[in-house]
């Protein structure tokens, strides 16, 4: 499990797939159902495995309203839809989102684990705390707590599902038939945590998994979003790389934070998504990225902005006017998404069509030839403004075909990504080391 | 999905293997770590696809001590692993037991749901209540709320999760690729609920899966859980049919509560949990049978007899003298089945020892040639004492497959049970109805 010497450049895939964006699906190529379709999870999983990539993610989120884009209205739920795509892979990562705000930690850690064991190793968590107040609505509550809380939430419950995951040391489980030896429980360890938002006791009632602890996947951008990522996260989903200068600057940032945590800049990686639309020449590749946007209506498109800010009324602006001064909307909901937005809507003067077809659909910054994508995606790895990315299918799963068959091989050819997996382990893979359990003593280890 | 004319013999199987005790393990063809491995519970639902058998079943509970028995110690959790399944196996049911008393009815709904959309339509659940103390500390209670509380709460649960699965109509996704319609939002409903124990205001964000809504099961016993289980379930998990007076009793009373709930009394099904041992002849099957029961050491019998009474600590008494009257030990843990124990105890003034060995080891009653275990199977199901039958298998797997292999083709052959599967769906291979959404109107129907 050693990384090699070489910094490699870590790919994933969205494997639940909106397309481009949320009327990609009218696309003749597209999968319509592709939110609540097992078949087209496996298939882009596949599809990704064959293409060596880390791993694959299921973005996550449950309150829909009447205003929600169709995506969002029927999508399998993360943890049994990668539980499926376990057993029709071998190699891929499987990265759930599940959240902090609304769940019990014993039933995170216990279901995250199962995942571990049944893929053999292959299991990450994105913890997500939650940003609309229908989701805490959802959940018995009224109002959602503000976000400085539920990163305060976060903190501890994810502090409560590592201490479960370290239940039982690594060598618990004999299971000598010989001897009746089914256990040592001595090596059992009972967490009794006693905090500020949880107590629970444990132990966790499932043996160490492959990885010892799941890959932990965060999406910090706000303050206290970074902050929890740099101490306790292996890997971060970080924005868009539209503007290069700013991504390299919260490259940076992550890395120094966790620096100062006590941990290497190695540590934990760094993934912005991005849309690659590969044609046989670049004029190829630009019709084809048309004629997808072209299935995009500015009301869907408005719709889909204004869930950010928490399904804020943005029609009763002027599509074609620059958009009002809006304060800090959104700012318990999508926060630093939220405050993108309105940023650059009041330094462009943009128009609320164009904000919104900003936000809904992918830009130009990956559509070329597959030289292009590949020259593009190689200057931004080793000017260190990423680690890798997660790809978003402009149509699922066509664009995740397309880039594995077109990309990856020039990509291989220059050395930038594995021809091969190095390990079972999507912690093997990407170079991560394997966690010391708290609750050993050293000379265990 | 018509019934046949014929009433049928329902068979189902315990995927996830305790053997036929708690250490039935070290026998040599036993698979070990078949509670935490994968590959044992998909061979096990494949073994009972080859027999047309209705169901797979994960038992679970989550809390675990010093005190507890190998089985307990690792296992997968039920939603994961059945999902991983799912994608192993195409025709069977795939039932996972979740608890209503220390999670979220949205997210319990969520998965059910979620597994019945990737599995096709084979989704159950069997809803219990949680019967330790130390369940309610891995979930940061310090009590577990009382018996009858138990049940009121997992009442109002099960309310709500049947709405939530009804937050769309059969038929309100539309993915017209060419109009650009992809749902129906007239036909999403909001459940709004506001009771007792829970708020939830939904709507579910999933669509309406193939069952409409996955089958409930439940394992009501006592009182309440009569009533809770003629009210809402499908089916019934009962305990053992080894007093077959005592069991017609229990299935006629659940079936007259039905009725008086205003359903039919095929609208519910009992299934009896049972272990057979298959021999080429009766010598045989019974030498199997005490080289499995050998194998269980008396101290970790009594250990497994104490979980049903919260670990009350047996060992204070003599293992050979008749046990005293112990008053309503486990009265708020495994309540009716602490009780029965209890009773035999008395009735029958056996020793701690005896007790012990007969609630951790299965008895004579299905040890037998394959025509013996056919007839017993028969009697039992004609004699209207059963619906059908649960399998655990003596040694995990090969009991089953023996079962498959030998008794299958002899039920078949008396036209008690399905030669190939009727229905794509569980729902429908068991001849239950489709459920009608409570959001509709009759006119959608």
């Amino acid at each position: 499990m050693a990384r090699s010497d070489k910094r490699q450049m870590r790919l994933a895939a969205f494997l639940s797939g909106l397309g481009a964006h949320v009327q990609a699906w009218r696309h003749p190529a597209s999968a319509p159902n592709s939110a609540s379709s097992i078949a087209t999870f496996i298939e882009a999983a596949q599809i990704a495995e064959a293409g060596k990539f880390d791993f694959g993610f299921i973005a996550d989120s449950t309150f829909i309203t009447k205003d929600s884009t169709p995506y969002f209205l029927s999508r399998l739920e993360p943890i049994t839809a990668l539980a499926a795509v376990a057993a029709a892979t071998s190699r891929l990562g499987l990265a759930a989102t599940m959240t902090t705000s609304f769940s019990e930690p014993f039933t995170t850690a216990r279901q995250l684990a199962s995942l571990d064991l049944i893929s053999g190793g292959r299991a990450a968590w994105n913890a997500v705390t939650g940003a609309l107040e229908g989701h805490a609505r959802n959940h018995g509550g009224e109002k959602l707590y503000d976000h400085a809380l539920r990163y305060r939430i976060a903190d501890e419950y994810i502090q409560v599902v590592k201490g479960l995951w370290d239940s039982w040391e690594d060598d618990a489980f004999v299971r000598d038939k010989q001897s009746g030896h089914y256990a040592d429980l001595n090596k059992m360890h009972t967490l009794n945590h006693k905090g500020e938002f949880f107590s629970v006791q444990g132990p966790l009632n499932i043996e160490r998994s492959p990885q010892g602890r799941p890959v932990l996947f965060q999406a910090g951008a706000s303050e206290a979003g970074r902050e929890l990522a740099a101490r306790q996260a292996d890997a971060v989903f970080s924005g868009s790389v539209e503007d290069p200068v700013q991504a390299k600057a919260y490259y940076q940032d992550i890395k120094r934070r966790a620096v100062a945590h006590g941990r290497s800049a190695g540590d934990i990686l760094i993934f912005p998504s991005i849309t690659p639309v590969v044609g046989a020449t670049e004029e190829d590749a630009l019709r084809k990225h048309r004629e997808v946007s072209e299935l995009l209506d500015i009301d869907i498109a408005v719709k889909y902005l204004s869930r950010y800010f928490s399904f804020f009324d943005f029609s009763q602006f002027a599509l074609d006017e620059p958009l009002p001064e809006l304060g800090d909307i959104g700012k318990d909901s999508f926060k630093s998404t939220a405050e993108h937005y309105l940023r650059i809507a009041r330094e462009q003067q943009l128009t609320l069509r164009q904000l919104a077809l900003r936000a809904a659909s992918p830009g130009l910054q990956f559509v070329g030839t597959a030289e292009q994508v590949a020259d593009r995606l190689q200057a931004l790895f080793e000017d260190q403004v990423v680690d890798g990315y997660i790809l978003h299918s402009y149509l699922q799963p066509l664009g995740l075909r397309e880039f594995v068959d077109q990309v990856v091989p020039i990509l291989q050819d220059r050395g930038l990504v594995r021809r091969e997996y190095e390990a079972d382990t999507l912690r093997g893979n990407l170079g991560l080391g394997f966690p010391v359990n708290c609750h050993c003593s050293s000379e265990h280890h």
